[in-house]
């Protein structure tokens, strides 16, 4: 008997019969004898109606009204999955995030939670209740209904099963846990059993996208176990928890990639002190999220500055760029969006010297130049020309014998086993 | 300049363009000098889609949580005209049921309303802006999601208005106000200025359906003063108030129909102590709505039992009359379906004798055969043959002179003039 809550996405809960599939799901784990509770997202199609009616309306919607709006979509579905568990026998109860004391800060549709005040999920689970809540929604200490923003369902599950000491949290997707890569462009990627959080951070930052890193820091700060599995079938997924003598063994966990981001290259940049920070503050002025940054080693008084940002905030950057490459006295800037990063993620390599040259010598074998470079003491990214993202990828999987579970062997601690 | 309260049906905010309508509505208002609150319901098709999403997953949802589904629909309506009012560079601020401080008890799908806490309306009025409000919810004082059933928008409405003390609640409708007679009908039919909530409340139960009774209950019991009007065009509508001295010429108000009740007959009841008590309970049991209740008088021991009842309700009279005819000892009991009530309204009629006389006499002059009588002190009420309403109701307007404003004038008071 465990303490467990689930995690739905809009997917799972897409339409009337899912919504059915998901209550029989938590009806057999209820009755198996676990207490449940499960944080379910909007309707697959609802949030995006909901922002069409919105921009009918208004082109720039404000952020509070946009989040009494799309908070509904979570609350319909809420309401619609105890129904279908009532209508299967067994007494349920909804909460919207503001009921279930979800306490976040007042920053309207990316709001962050400050606290959970989980008294009222614990008193229905001692009342013998499945109890579902809203994901992706909170309220600030003043009454107001923030939302989340990306990832905010998954954060909300984590939070909720910090708040209530859960012995695991379940994440279900469309995936059937964490690869050592891509499944679709590596034929041998191999389901990982098990990860540390910091794992599990940077292969996230390095474009795995089946956790949201945030979700995953919060599980961390907290000591929440979770276990990401799959929507479709009932088999163990992969568990994500404090790095432990059981995970000694794994050297390298996956190989990530990321195609979502391009470079910028400021050229000709005089190469005095606070040049750096001024083309940053401007950026982080125009909300320009960076990932990578590189300046070169400076010639002739001048230096090359490249930084790689996601695709949908290169407008931004371009005209904050263009209101400053002036007054820094740099000759221009240039934009390359057919790049990629590849990414080698292992708490092993912090004590397995030689990993690094390992995997510059693989691309080169593969034909596959280096642009960029950057580390952490997990993991090194590589920038390189997006049309041989696939070989390198394969050439990495390969090269660390990521398909052998022998090599990077986690031992799987089996579901909600806890830390 | 006032302290307004409006409020808005589910057809005036079908649609986004509705919306906008709306919109502009309240800030030419708000321009205008008036401190403005809106309460709204949800878009005109919204709630019978959740309606029939709980059908498909729930032959009987449990009433929580058909609250928790349904109440989004306000809650969208809400959002999206904050937005359209922010789109016309007004400020504007929502808030659910639950936010605004709609105190209910916790009888879900048809709470009471027990308590508004409405300094947040005050507040958000100090600070100048536009406040919307979702209406037909509230919240239990433990934070449950409640819906205020039928009528549920308009009693916001009003409880909102006595909340903040508002100058006027005004209730925008499909027609411009309320009329001697339906219009549909009487072609002579005349708008009425303004009517005293006791004359309204025996307008509404005689039939008059365009304010609900308990919304015009609540605005008596807390003074609050309905204006009642036209969501098509600006002109005064019809003002529901105190009955005051400007009221005094009015001697009869309107005459209103009803074809929704059956009249069901139990025959040769003995006639002894308790047997209606007996009836009637089993009938409440039964949740048996019951009108006009009529007792003849006693021949040979024994006695017939009429009254009438929503159509509505007929099967479970019917199921609950089955179970005790047998065991009072009467004959039978027999289902008229073809049945109309007409009713004439007036505070003057206590002042008048005659009037009766007049109603009864016009009636047969019409050739209209009268089934059964009930009256109360400003109203008389006769039910007749159905086919027959349409020239029961022109006869008694004719013969009452109601198309001509002097026989029954009453001052109007003009908009918001309060009592």
């Amino acid at each position: 008997m465990a303490l467990v809550v689930t995690k739905f996405g809009g997917t799972s809960v897409g339409d009337t019969d899912r919504i059915r599939n998901v209550a029989r799901r938590l009806v057999a784990r209820k009755q198996a004898g676990d207490d449940v509770v499960a944080v379910v997202s909007a309707m697959g199609h609802v949030t995006d109606e909901l922002v069409d009616l919105a921009r009918q309306i208004c082109s720039t919607p404000p952020d509070r009204e946009m989040d009494m709006l799309l908070s509904t979509g979570e609350q319909v579905s809420i309401a619609l999955l105890a129904m279908a568990i009532h209508a299967e026998g067994v007494e349920a109860i909804s909460f919207t995030g503001a009921q279930v004391g979800i306490v976040t800060d007042g920053v309207h549709s990316k709001a962050k939670i400050a606290e959970v005040r989980a008294d009222r999920v614990r008193q229905a689970l001692r009342d013998g209740y499945i109890v579902i809540v809203a994901g992706f929604q909170g309220m600030t200490p003043d009454g107001q209904i923030t939302t989340l923003g990306r990832g905010g369902s998954d954060t909300t599950a984590v939070a909720v099963a910090a708040g209530i000491d859960a012995d695991v949290c379940e994440i279900y997707t469309d995936v059937d846990g964490v690869y050592t890569a891509d499944p679709r462009i590596v034929e041998s990627a191999r389901k990982i059993d098990a990860i540390s959080y910091e794992e599990m951070l940077e292969m996230a930052a390095g474009g795995a996208g089946v956790l949201q890193m945030r979700s995953v820091e919060f599980a961390r700060n907290h000591g929440v176990v979770i276990h990401c599995r799959s929507s479709f079938h009932d088999g163990p997924g992969t568990i994500v928890k404090e790095a432990d003598e059981t995970m000694e063994q794994a050297i390298i966990s996956g190989v990530t990639h990321d195609t979502s981001e391009a470079k910028i290259t400021l050229r000709d940049v005089p190469d005095k002190p606070g040049v750096a920070a001024e083309v940053f503050t401007a950026l982080a002025d125009a909300n320009v999220n960076i990932d990578m940054i590189i300046q070169n080693v400076s010639e002739q008084g001048t230096t090359d500055i490249s930084f790689t940002t996601p695709k949908d905030d290169l407008d931004r950057a371009s005209s904050a760029l263009g209101k400053i490459v002036a007054e820094l006295g740099a000759r221009d800037w240039q934009v390359d969006d057919s790049v990629a990063k590849v990414s080698l993620v292992g708490a092993g390599m912090k004590t397995h010297p030689g990993i690094a040259a390992q995997m510059f010598r693989t691309l080169a074998d593969a034909g596959v130049n280096i642009d960029m470079i950057s580390t952490s003491p997990i993991r090194i990214s590589c920038v390189i020309a997006a049309d041989q993202i696939q070989s390198a990828v394969n050439a990495l999987h390969d090269s660390f014998g990521l398909e052998n579970e022998d090599v990077t062997a986690v031992t799987s601690p089996g579901c909600g086993e806890g830390e």
